[in-house]
């Protein structure tokens, strides 16, 4: 399936099993952004058919040409780095299916590209992306997940402006 | 995407990122085998939609009722623990997808199951798996992955008959 693209949309991706964040960018705002939580009463295949289905209907919706998402490294909690994975794994496939280009971001280097500071903590990081960005109103808090989202986004659209 | 099972038909996976071995057994043979390589020259997301594609068309073809999948733990090489973690979601989502149900097994389950000894080394396993089940003819030699894979759907069959 590949479906035709806005060239300048991005989807910022927050990997988790738990919750994912996820946004939607152009040059210079946030069409959407949300964070998709899965069940935890499901089964451990049913939660990534929920992430791969929530990922597929946004793309659909918004069709980015973008993919951006955070890149894993080895961390203390071994057991839920390997279910991010797995979950991480599903979100490239969609986005591969639909024909997206994947763009990988460290952690670190999402800090660098929004506040300046590679250890910016979450306060640091949201008043940061409020001042980058245009940020629609919305009613509920945008949890962390969905700020971190929207920092990738920022990140891949300030790196790909500079190259 | 739901589509009729034959329900007593298992595919066995052992998964991977360079390759997975896939098998399809029923109650006494083995119905088909092979091992999925992926190619080392696309980008990082293309080599998963490989894999994904692959399954899909395995399942598409054998209608198996459930996946026999092999768990992940820890182990020394978390980068690669990481990239076969991707695989697995992928290839969990796709058995998700077509209404499977999924079961794991860690890889000394699968050894006490075949051989009675949860070390056995490779040879020992593949000399097992050729006592216990109809092995079709195959003019080139099966990798150690489409045995592990044939070892889990044994496996499988074993636990469920027990049941």
């Amino acid at each position: 399936m590949s479906i035709p693209t806005r060239s300048k949309t991005v989807l910022g991706i927050d990997p988790g099993f738990d919750r994912i964040g996820a946004a939607i960018l152009d040059e210079n705002k946030v069409l959407y952004s949300c964070c998709i939580e899965t069940d935890r009463g499901l089964l451990h295949a049913e939660r990534l058919f929920e992430i791969g289905m929530a990922i597929k209907k946004i793309i659909k919706k918004w069709k980015p040409a973008a993919l951006a998402i955070e890149s894993l490294f080895f961390n203390q909690n071994i057991t839920n780095a390997l279910k991010v994975s797995e979950a991480r794994g599903v979100i490239l496939y969609e986005a591969s299916m639909a024909g997206l280009k994947t763009y990988e971001y460290s952690p670190q280097a999402v800090k660098i590209a929004v506040t300046g500071y590679g250890k910016a903590d979450k306060i640091q990081m949201e008043m940061m992306v409020r001042r980058l960005i245009n940020l629609p109103k919305k009613s509920s808090k945008r949890l962390d997940d969905e700020v971190d989202a929207i920092a990738l986004g920022i990140t891949h659209l300030a790196t790909k402006k500079s190259i």
